[in-house]
């Protein structure tokens, strides 16, 4: 039944990724976790957004093994699987190629915080990761592409900051759901967007204050949120 | 009966927001005024535009107590107060988070007036905000926006120049009705996007003259305006 | 039966601006001339495109006069006249705001021919008018951009570059019919986007070759144009 | 039979290019060859994309000769006939004037491998033809642009870098089938748009490094790819 549930959270959420355009060819994926059942659905590799079914979907435990499903998993399932043992409040990834976000990635620049649109989803700007070396690329490579985010976060809390670039690859962003991370995924792609505009028009453009990212962050995700509907309040 | 046309009116413009591509997720508002019964209907906090229905509105008085409606108004609206307030002749405001005037936003530029195109719709550049202090944050945020808008207008005719940059946050536009205030943030979108090319191919260019952006603001906003129709003048 | 063929055509070439995104809300115009009957069809001024119709067309005589019609023919019926007086050999006027060719205007710098997508329908750069003057600005404004249009093609041929940017306001598109006005207007606004990314990714791009302009312009173009099928050539 | 089908993937392959936003008017074209029964096919010159149908598709022999088809082929044809004899693996070719890509070709300068999105597809930058001479523009145009794209690849290995970029001109990308190379024209494009926005974040940007590059397409296209699923492996 859970599993039931999840896997079609998971489908749901990497077709989102399609709806919003965050995704071309079969480039991206996203998985959601079960604690309880200790088991992780994630879209199969390489196969076409548009004829994915939920039987394609595969079933893996929490270490990566498959143990559901025909196809091969994603090939960026060791990221995942990193990802969900270190950043233990997080129930989805999603990772896409979208291409703002990608370009800062290829640019080796961090997001800055220029605004609230930003604020209202990330409070901090989004970090890079280190540049792999040759030997964490030829040996577990999607392992290492996990560890290298770890490492990102030492001193930020995944949550306040919910996702990253991969240098030279492309953005991964978690959440709690599979939903969230979708949703995460797709705002990282807009205020990368508008950050690059930013920076074109005025290239000495400061960072929005604290206190302002403050304001928004927490009116919508503090403890004293008044953004939204009580009922409806993540 | 004139609520439940100002009502009608506000979702549509709303959706309008929607349509022109000019928010995104649950971001950016429209309220609209009755001066007569002094009510203001606007827009619900955080809920998805795909789902809104009239009876999601919120009506408010003319200092934002909610007199109708289960849910809680936009977070934006002490803001939309002021905005009523201090400019007497407008019956409609509009905040979005459009990607291009939102850049200029968080660039903190105001936007020049380069072409008749912003000259048909705004007769002078775009004005910027001054940025909030701590204390203007962390009290009354929302109405203190508004203040910061007023104070930006303080040698301005708020109906010649219907729209404002708010430092690293975004636009707000407003009109004689809800459904003004909307299409004034697309031509400001519209304005900013091009702005934002003509800079890029020319960092030194210079704003249209004075004459020729008088030309094309009077010839459609004037006393003797001359284009459109009779019927359809505004 | 002419005048309902040339009413028919000019709708159609209105509408194409819109399907192809080269205007928004009521900015653009098209007209197309029969000069056998000494008349002008144009699009009424500030109707919407979505709402147009035949009857709503107006026709005028060479000089601009109203002769059918129950609106105004658009404010930019004199600058439509001039050209149709001085350029003998063209059918149709397209004017738009599209927004890389609006921007080139803006930034007051003519386009120049960077590649073959350019040199297949114009042969050489797309020239910018000269400012209006105060005076010229004044009286008889839509006019004087007509014959600042002109003076941009003394030593042109209208045919081989059928495009200008009036400075500060946008370009204006022509051809031997109404439908290839539009057509290229559009072509114009393809040639502009990539001129803007061309001189983004260099700020030092060369203009194509003459021999490569020549040779693309006229196996399209030339007495011995060998490009498309004889049945369709131009 | 085999011609049969070879001509349904050739109108497919070339409506790819419509659909993926590749090509606007009639511009660009793709061919297929059936190296064993010695036939090209290939789009006619000059036709809208929109009333293609299978019968208008043109049939030559593997020097260029019509041998089927009321129309005359595609002007470029030459062009692909020279890479079906120079590159002996390749099965398809696609030309297009697609925006970034051409914009690279416009600012004659090669693509560089930002990331992995390219890496996936292409083994290395997007190469840069030399400029045509007078002559060779004048006489057999189309036949040295192909000569020059081959002299671009005299150190290459065409199968790993499946596409070009021709001066001034715009790109050419070939692959096993006619629907490889439409799949290449548009990861060609995705990466010109993302190395576009890479050098304006950072215009100091660096390649991504060998070890991430050779991973990231080896993992997909070598002899121990393990990206994908076995059975759609390519």
């Amino acid at each position: 039944m859970l599993l039931e549930k999840l896997r079609e959270e998971v489908l749901e959420a990497n077709l989102c990724l399609v709806r919003k355009g965050l995704v071309l060819s079969t480039f991206g994926n996203v998985s959601g976790v079960s604690r309880e059942l200790g088991m992780i659905v994630i879209k199969p590799s390489g196969v076409p957004y548009e004829t994915m079914k939920l039987e394609d979907l595969v079933v893996t435990d929490l270490h990566g093994k498959v143990v559901e499903g025909a196809l091969r998993p994603s090939s960026d399932l060791p990221t995942h699987v990193i990802l969900y043992r270190e950043f233990p409040s997080i129930g989805g990834v999603a990772h896409t190629h979208s291409e703002f976000a990608t370009a800062w990635a290829q640019a080796r620049k961090p997001i800055p915080c220029f605004g609230t649109t930003h604020a209202d989803y990330f409070h901090g700007e989004i970090p890079l990761t280190g540049v792999l070396t040759e030997s964490t690329i030829r040996n577990e490579y999607e392992r290492n592409t996990g560890v290298a985010i770890v490492r990102a976060f030492r001193k930020k809390d995944p949550m306040a900051v919910p996702a990253v670039l991969v240098a030279n690859h492309g953005p991964f962003a978690w959440g709690a759901t599979a939903a969230e991370a979708s949703e995460n995924a797709w705002m990282l792609e807009t205020a990368a967007r508008m950050a690059y505009m930013t920076i074109s028009i005025n290239p000495h453009a400061k960072g929005i204050g604290k206190h302002l990212h403050d304001k928004h962050f927490l009116r919508k995700h503090g403890k004293q949120a008044y953004y939204g509907q009580s009922k409806h309040k993540k």
